[in-house]
């Protein structure tokens, strides 16, 4: 959980923010190889309708690497365009997703196997497959570098952008009763079935059964104590 | 519009669908080559929550094509899963979009320039680029030959998809006059800005504003008529 400091201003700010949900699994696959799935959420509570943060790194080996950063929307973009224009249009999001896209060859987009995840997406999401096993030697030290060069700019733009007009910014209060009552029942669909589709499947893998049935456990206590 | 034939069965079926709109534009680029946009979408009313068709080939000279085949979903699927799982999950549009983009090396993942349009998609959409002008001569006859094995058999698919469930299949009745409302609202928002930012981009620059704007308004009285 994020800490609160003496400043009241500050502290109101982050009172927007509901919980953080940080891990790492680390496993040695049959290869011999190392797979390290790092991912990062902050939660939005329903007090605004701001977008939460979403972070994962995932390396199957030493070329290879799913980067996914996004601030994925609360509302449903078809309807409020007022809040497309707030938070993806007017932001510097797409330049970022263009930026790793477009100038490095290795990045091609990621498409989720699952059509759940697809849509919880905003069309701004930079969703890149990173492979450089071909063209070479030197797979890891290219790596290395599009790690530092593109993938840390990236991620520091979008937390910049999230910290900045989502925990930050000027707050979207939403105070409406029944406003307050969709996003909470969406966010629980979006926390239920991302968690259900994402850890759910991966860590069955990776674990076995047993161990990923006492974490899933866990979360879904974590999760239903804050709807 | 859709002829109705003597069978009464059959019509109440075609009842669902509100209106279809085709178009095809033609125009000599500054390059020589010509441009063509053919369009198709079929509209479906508010007594049903079945996703409209809709289809596009744009080419933009000999050995180029944008393709867009979907049945872009008419309600927010982080919240309405089993709208997923009816119509995308359960049907085999997500197999014609991987047979497409990745059985074909010169198709790439075609992404729209406007946010509002990349939102409107399902996330079994396909859209795709064609190019094959790279890779040595043989780009005209290449393209035919993926428009014939690749993109007519895909389009063929999503159309008879879209018949199979959405246009003749068992009716997804909506008769609670709120559920209508909400269709009615989320519909006229796609309609309004689909064309605003689709034709309305399109048309000035191929055209001139003067003949766009006279077909726009013409859209728009008929969008209009039909909310």
């Amino acid at each position: 959980m994020l800490e609160a400091n003496g400043n009241s201003e500050f502290n109101s700010k982050w009172l927007q923010i509901d919980f953080v949900l940080s891990s790492w699994l680390h496993c040695k696959l049959p290869t011999g190889a190392a797979m390290n799935i790092t991912s990062l959420t902050c939660y939005m509570n329903d007090s605004t309708d701001a977008p939460p943060l979403v972070m994962e790194f995932i390396q199957g080996g030493p070329t290879s690497l799913v980067v996914i950063l996004d601030l994925p929307p609360r509302r449903d973009l078809v309807l409020y365009s007022d809040y497309l224009k707030t938070f993806y249009e007017e932001t510097e999001l797409e330049k970022q997703r263009q930026l790793l896209l477009d100038t490095i060859p290795e990045a091609k987009p990621y498409v989720s196997p699952s059509l759940y995840i697809r849509c919880v997406f905003s069309p701004t999401a930079i969703t890149a497959r990173v492979d450089t096993s071909v063209g070479g030697g030197g797979g890891e030290t290219r790596l290395e570098e599009i790690v530092r060069e593109g993938v840390s700019v990236a991620a520091k733009k979008v937390l910049e952008t999230w910290l900045e007009v989502c925990a930050c910014g000027e707050k979207r209060e939403v105070t409406q009763e029944e406003d307050r009552a969709y996003l909470k029942k969406r966010d629980a669909m979006f926390k239920s079935k991302t968690i259900e589709v994402d850890i759910g499947s991966s860590l069955p893998r990776l674990f076995g059964q047993e161990i990923a049935d006492r974490v899933l456990a866990e979360l879904r206590v974590l999760m239903g104590s804050r709807d």
